[in-house]
């Protein structure tokens, strides 16, 4: 397909209110940042739904420059590369993540770690790009659209024998847990890995710490993730119930890392602390509205040389890595196929956190990818 | 000298009650564990006087169980050793921090980090031996005192070239702050490194930090001990003023690693996780009898990458490797020696943050150490 077939402006599902989660998207037309030599063209086949995008279009996590097309877990095929663009080719099957560009040039950048840039980290929606070129001072528009347009470097091709719909949900929510867990050596020298929360972030930590050879605890408030937890990788599963010291007493510094997953501000995080063992690291991935913690006190970190720390989605290099990890291990993500159209019906149901768990006599979890049929996407 | 020379009860400065740092300690008799086979007895010479001891003595940190004798950086000559001692023979001189006793056989025992013993790490003072032994229940009895017992896994050879006044505060507050720096590669993958506080244990920290090759940053309240922090290694001096992001943002993601070891409660603890770049470590080695944060927010750690951390004492490899250090770099604690027979005088000056920093025209920071003349510590 040549450039001449991508149309001038994007059609996409646009929030233009703080109402938008309620069935309030408006397919629309924009206008994307102007076509750079590095840039690629992609026709969305598959969008995964990511909490961000609730939180982004209901303005949940600060002021929103509307309108805005959310939607970061995108996978389509490449219909034009820009000239500098070496790594992909017109009709590879691609993904894009939820980061959409940076500055390339500062130290985090050189050291493959785009997600921390230094300068201005550009969001694939809600962002605005800030480099030199043709698409400088533009907005950022997401994957629940006909196309989407992205700086060739956050482009990465999704290996063969993953099955494309099962990739989307990879590319934010699963690079956000498979990122620290790589980072703090689960497998090697994290042996013993927890997941706090079982959702869309914490059934990837438990696929991925599984997939790295890490043995497996899932942290839930209650033992009604259970089966689902086991069947995702756990072999031991901490209910933490009210989040007493009780609760977490058997299980006293008996893991190496957790990746917490949950965005419960009254999680009971000084009872996560007492799961690790000296040197062990909680790596927060989620986002609560209101603090982690109140009343932090000293003597858990001291005494037990342990510590906190936090992680933001993934590299376009981790990505790779872990889409090829998931290729070989045939790791699948626990999604439901949606078409895109009904994007005003699946939205409120995942708001709604039905999509989270389903309260149903055996409670299945899974994460909505949306499908564009019209791009060739399968549902 | 032989084990008879050694008397079966020792002498020393207990603490009888909370007002014991008021000038009240009592010169008195008491009874130390039975001999073990695996114990050393210690002529002391000198003793550091850290701030633990005042916390412990007034009982601040929690109930005590009078008497104590507290003091916890002890450097004395061997006068006896028990059978299974090797490392040491009578006429050494050695040292003892804070650690007494532990397991010796839980895993961090045998990975050489049993201050993070997982049945019990017993305090040089505060603690009850609890191995097998004759010893066992028997509480154990710190540094201002005549003599010391202490079993000879936590007995440590003072390096020749190193003065043994000098050697004494390093076993507790120098350990306190090397350890966490070792742990976490200063001068190695952590190249810029900030100290804050410039006190007992900061003031080890800039000259250690300098000595493992890094690039020391010192970071106060005000300018006012900068010309001290230079003297001590650092090359550049944040004053944090009122804890606004203002005081933070010029030097923000400037160091790998921050040891944190101020006990202000009230500290700015996310203005200093501003300052460090993604994937460093601000550890925590001070212990405010107050929460460290209040309202801790999971964005900085997600965005940042950064971690929140503590470290306690440090092993006694690390204090043999630690006192090596100083005697082939020449490091000196600023220290001032005052005779063990002013305690009564010295505690309440200490006690007052008189020996922390006096308010003098030119303040000049200092460690107390008590001699023992009787037993041969030099004024």
């Amino acid at each position: 397909m040549s450039s001449a077939e991508v149309p001038s402006k994007f059609h996409g599902w646009c929030a233009v209110s703080k109402d938008s989660i309620e069935g309030k998207f408006v397919w629309q037309e924009y206008e994307p940042k102007a076509f750079a030599d590095d840039d690629v063209d992609i026709k969305i086949m598959y969008c995964g739904i990511c909490a961000s995008d609730l939180h982004t279009a209901s303005g949940g996590w600060g002021e929103v420059d509307y309108p805005q097309v959310v939607g970061h877990e995108i996978v389509g095929e490449v219909v034009r590369v820009g000239s500098q663009v070496k790594h992909v080719k017109v009709g590879d099957i691609v993904g894009v993540g939820a980061q959409n560009d940076s500055c390339l040039e500062c130290v985090q950048c050189k050291a493959s770690r785009p997600q921390y840039c230094d300068n201005n980290p550009v969001g694939t929606y809600n962002g605005r790009y800030s480099r030199e070129g043709p698409g400088k001072g533009a907005k950022s528009y997401g994957g629940y659209a006909d196309y989407h347009r992205a700086p060739g470097h956050f482009v990465v091709k999704i290996p063969d024998g993953l099955d494309h719909a099962i990739a989307a949900p990879m590319l934010c929510g699963g690079v956000t847990v498979h990122s620290p867990l790589v980072q703090y050596g689960a497998g090697k020298t994290a042996k013993d890995v927890g997941i706090v929360g079982i959702g869309g972030l914490g059934h990837f930590g438990l696929l991925f710490a599984k997939a790295l050879g890490a043995n497996v605890t899932a942290i839930s408030h209650s033992e009604s993730k259970k089966a689902d937890a086991e069947k995702m990788g756990a072999t031991r599963f901490i209910a933490t119930h009210s989040g007493s010291d009780d609760d977490f007493a058997p299980y006293k510094r008996s893991l190496d890392l957790i990746i917490c997953t949950t965005n419960d501000a009254s999680m009971p995080l000084i009872g996560y602390l007492s799961l690790l063992r000296p040197g062990g690291h909680l790596i927060l991935v989620g986002a609560p509205e209101g603090p982690v913690a109140r009343e932090l006190p000293a003597f858990p970190f001291l005494f037990g040389n342990v510590s906190l720390g936090g992680s933001a989605i993934g590299s376009p290099s981790t990505i790779k890595e872990m889409l090829e990890l998931a290729a070989k291990q045939n790791i699948k993500s626990w999604i439901e196929r949606r078409p895109m159209e009904d994007v005003n019906r699946v939205i409120p149901d995942m708001n709604a956190s039905k999509a989270r768990y389903r309260r149903a006599r055996f409670p299945v979890f899974v994460v909505y990818v949306l499908v564009n049929t019209k791009n060739g996407g399968k549902l």
